[in-house]
């Protein structure tokens, strides 16, 4: 049976360099991992090879549109199990799809140094084959090494190395001196160079990606497009950077929802804006009272004077009214009988809206169209898009769309708004949506909530998924808040405003809203979705969104997540946890408890590196204390819900 | 910038279903995951698609050089936090390569059932268009079946459900039958059916691959191949499964070393066997003191007949005598000033052998050559190679060589005897080793015990690296074995024996042979390696060593490694585990200390699954006893270190 399996092709042996486990890596390099502008990469792998030679090893990274990749060398650290694990660290900037590979190879000379080392400490007698070997390696150096100085310098560690007027250890020493082997290796030959079978993407976004607050609103309650725009500089004092708004398209008439979601509309009753569409035009077009095209281009152009993002809603569904119906009506859902679908999951329905047909024959037509709907919106200034269910809609339509739109607009950020199961939310993110919305505001426990944060922020999700704290949405109003008075509200704005880079409020939560449509609802009574109500920016709880916000703002630490680690309390009433960035450190105590006071310890453990004792300064009310390594008490209170601790340096 | 990414190629939309995470999967479907015939293969993957629809899976298995696949159905379990795990089991038997994928679609009946189920259970009044919409699945399904029988049965249900004399919940519940799903199903249209992108290996190697006990000896002290195949049968009586021979070629005269490792042999000193050939041959040759060609082809023959393996060295390396070196001398690694290296690993030399240089331009003959030695001791018998160092030797080798040699012969297995990075010896088994030896010689305390078990256990090694416990070699006497008197060799006995399915005892162990050649050495003194030693199957271990032997062969659970469960103990001093396959269960408790009495409580906790109280069976020395959950309690000393309980059912 020999001859079964061939010979590897080539004249050379194959590569006996291994480069194992690159990190980071998303399924095997088929998406990429996710890192914003200024963010540091740790490039890391298992390599090895048989035998005992010396290996060398760098990243190489290739920007966007970049002709020459930069090198980074690794270096071996031995965190990992195997023992071989090498990495590099380098900084990434500009905005794109970023290509990232590894490349290692032997360098014979640093073998020999070692050999020759371990041999001058046995106390060795004769190294006269050695000596000679140290002369080839050389000479093969200088016929490499352009730079004159350089080539001296090994030129002189030869001369000594073949000096037999000189001790063999004195010739050793000559060429074993640390400024050889820099010229050897900087000018290496890379014998048996190796490099991963394919470049993995990077894929770099802009900050806000990462970080920032945002602020929803209906703008059919404050007034219009023009009313927003006129909230703007307020809104930017609060400390927000995105103000998000729900779809400002005409809404459709047939089957409109009304208050409350009645299944039957009052006259004036002005239906859901996630309806879209009517004679007046579809997902193009913005709604007659909210203004017009050139009023969303004069919103987009002031938010951008302030340093914010507009987000608009990209809700791919149609009213009974939308033109699509008419003009592409084989993009519609029909059941098998012919008749045409309206969305429902059972037993839900949603009488007021159709979804489109994915599996259409004309689907290049349809995806075509929808990159054009978003292409319109960024023509006007807007540079994130809020994605309503896009788990209902088809992955690879979402990585198209988004690569595409990336392509040319690298700073366009996608929001995706799914709750559905882990493996989708994850996969999501893979294919491309820049946040994502989270579980977050169903995680009110101590315990709940670690365990949650810890997935996304020390798990393979952290790679690719960028969480956005939402602490209430227009169909989410927890029954915490419900129950918990206006201290559940501090606490909840609290946790996700230092748990995540990212968070965001709905309006009327800085007001306490707190009344659901009816009980066991997440829903609230007299939803803006399906009325309009009048707005304005004067809740009480928006003095402690600003002093967030600026602790946000003033602190690095607080605007990472994969930097948290939670901290024993003694009591599962109080969470902590501490954040470090640099030299920034931040601790966090927040109660759980929205009615009784809570008393614990904040247990600062060793393995944080800090100090055995240091001042701490909270940012929300300015206070000062002394802690230390170990217990330090704490007590928490409805009038006093959390310390958002700066460690003084 | 539109245009930037093509829309996707073909006229149906790309697949919307996600196989993702299948397992078990090794570096992506690169190496083989590794089963033994008979074992069942658990093959799972996250399967999901946007929307609401009802998906179906089957995991395709095509054993080796079979025509067609056999389908699995795989259902959804839970246990995975991404909630869309699914998985299928199937018992592998066909020796060699099988290839593994999985096949996924929509089956819109069984959405429509679950649709339905859910609308009649709301109490919806109005179906209509829902029994339609099945009446036309129906149809579809009708002339999809061919089998008279179940063409009728749903050619029934469609008559009903069709049938307007009938109230709707009736129509409906003819179709929502689970027999006429069952048809439905069978003969799916399977929409979107949507496959891997490549199929993953799996190789299936005989049961010896995973289980067996073997006894290493050295041929010169046993009367040569004659005196060791006069052994076999009091071997196989013992319970051993393997006999493996150090190599057994003609020995270098040339540096040879002599007794004790001497630089400087004596007249008649025997030499290394591992200082491999002389004028009368290398590697395809038999030393003359030890036999002929035919002696080995009879050794394997009667190890056949009693149901054993004879094991041989597989040493890639030539004293200076080797034919090799003047046939081939360019195989042969130089300094790079021309002379010849003989192997070191400074400040340790190998005079007596040479490397071969596996850079060398006639490296493709090489390869070749190594591989017509493999053959040739195959072609007499030899079904077993005991590989020396193969993490010096290229992993492109090693994954040709036995790639190759397994296409022909399935059933030939090959043992790594690696010591070095985990890295490496991962890598060995992956590229294809059967069976690797292990640090297990220098884990004497429980807490790196059963760390490292557990890591062989646990993760992801355990899909391809099948350890190989040998209590000694002929390189390594412990310390632990040196310092502890018989009590130790027992302790260290029972271990190899119970934890690993695999395991070895070099001879003289079992006469408590503990004196190293220097102190401080893991060496022999007066070791076999430098001269010939008279041999006997009489040691007082032998009666311990065959009692574990019958256990190991009565009881599945000792036969696997993944099914070990570390149990607390209350003292450091004692190491307990259980294992459980299907419903034979064995807890071992064995003392840690040859010296002295040690007392503690073997923990039976509830996750085991176990009953409230059970009998247990000592299998070594019969005794019975009444265990239960919770604290059990345990007296161990030096003249009785372990308790091997069977739990009666």
């Amino acid at each position: 049976m020999a001859g079964t399996v061939p010979l590897p092709k080539g004249s050379q042996p194959p590569a006996r360099i291994r480069i194992e486990r690159p990190s980071p890596l998303v399924d095997g390099g088929r998406h990429p991992v996710k890192r914003t502008a200024g963010e540091v990469v740790r490039v890391s792998a298992t390599i090895f090879r048989d035998g005992h030679e010396a290996l060398r090893a760098v990243v190489r990274h290739r920007p966007p549109g970049a002709r020459r990749a930069h090198e980074h060398a690794m270096r071996h650290v031995d965190a990992h199990i195997d023992g071989d694990t090498w990495a590099a660290d380098f900084a990434v900037e500009d905005l794109g799809r970023h290509s990232v590979t590894i490349e290692a190879w032997l360098e014979p000379f640093a073998s020999w140094r070692g050999e020759v080392r371990r041999k001058l400490d046995a106390g060795e007698p004769d190294l006269r084959s050695e000596l000679s070997e140290g002369a080839v390696l050389l000479r093969g150096a200088i016929t490499r090494t352009r730079p004159a100085p350089d080539r001296r310098r090994l030129e002189a560690a030869l001369a000594a190395l073949e000096d037999e007027t000189l001790a063999q250890a004195a010739r050793a020493a000559a060429a074993l001196q640390p400024a050889v082997a820099e010229v050897v290796e900087r000018f290496s030959a890379r014998e048996e160079a190796t490099e991963l079978d394919d470049p993995f993407p990077l894929q770099v976004d802009r900050e806000r990606a990462r970080l920032g607050a945002w602020y929803e609103l209906f703008p059919r309650s404050w007034g219009g497009l023009q009313g927003v725009t006129d909230q703007l500089p307020r809104l930017a004092e609060l400390g927000f950077d995105v103000v998000y708004l729900p779809p400002i398209h005409p809404i459709g008439q047939t089957n409109r929802k009304g208050r409350n979601n009645a299944l039957v509309a009052d006259p004036g009753d002005p239906g859901s804006p996630w309806a879209i569409g009517d004679a007046s035009g579809g997902h193009d077009a913005v709604h007659a009272d909210l203004g017009t095209l050139e009023d969303v281009a004069r919103l987009t152009a002031r938010a951008a004077q302030l340093g914010m993002d507009v987000a608009l809603d990209f809700a791919i569904q149609c009213s009974a009214d939308h033109p699509w119906l008419t003009e592409h009506p084989q993009w519609f859902h029909r059941r098998r009988d012919g008749t045409l679908k309206y969305a429902e999951n059972p037993p839900k329905k949603y009488q007021d809206i159709y979804n489109v047909n994915w599996q259409s024959e004309d689907w290049r037509a349809l995806w075509s169209e929808l990159r054009r709907i978003v292409m319109h919106w960024v023509d006007h200034g807007v540079k994130v898009f809020r994605v309503d269910n896009p788990h209902t809609k088809p992955l690879p339509f979402w990585e198209w769309l988004i690569a595409e739109v990336h392509a040319g607009h690298p700073d366009v950020i996608f929001l995706a708004e799914a709750f559905t199961r882990q493996a989708m939310m994850h996969t999501l993110a893979k294919v491309g949506f820049d946040q994502s919305y989270t579980y977050f505001t169903w995680k009110n426990g101590r315990h709940e909530l670690s365990e949650y944060v810890n997935l996304l922020a020390h798990s393979e999700m952290a790679e690719v998924y960028r969480p956005n704290f939402f602490v209430n949405t227009p169909d989410i109003l927890h029954a915490y808040l419900q129950d918990g008075g206006p201290p559940a509200f501090a606490i909840r704005l609290v946790l996700a405003a230092t748990l995540s880079p990212t968070y965001g409020i709905y309006s009327g939560f800085e007001r306490f809203e707190s009344i659901p449509v009816r009980p066991g609802s997440e829903e609230y009574l007299d939803s803006e979705k399906y009325q309009v109500r009048q707005r304005a920016l004067d809740g009480p709880l928006l003095p402690l969104v600003h002093s967030l916000n600026q602790a946000r703002r003033a602190h690095p630490a607080l605007q990472h997540l994969s930097n948290v680690t939670f901290l024993e309390t003694r009591n599962d009433g109080l969470i902590a946890f501490h954040k470090r960035t640099g030299e920034d450190n931040v601790i966090v105590v927040c109660t759980l408890d929205p009615r009784r006071a809570q008393e614990g310890a904040c247990v600062i453990g060793g393995h944080l590196g800090l100090p055995p004792a240091f001042g701490v300064h909270d940012l929300v009310d300015g206070s000062r204390y002394q802690w230390h390594l170990g217990e330090n008490f704490v007590r928490l209170e409805p009038g006093r819900v959390a310390h958002v601790l700066h460690l003084q340096s």
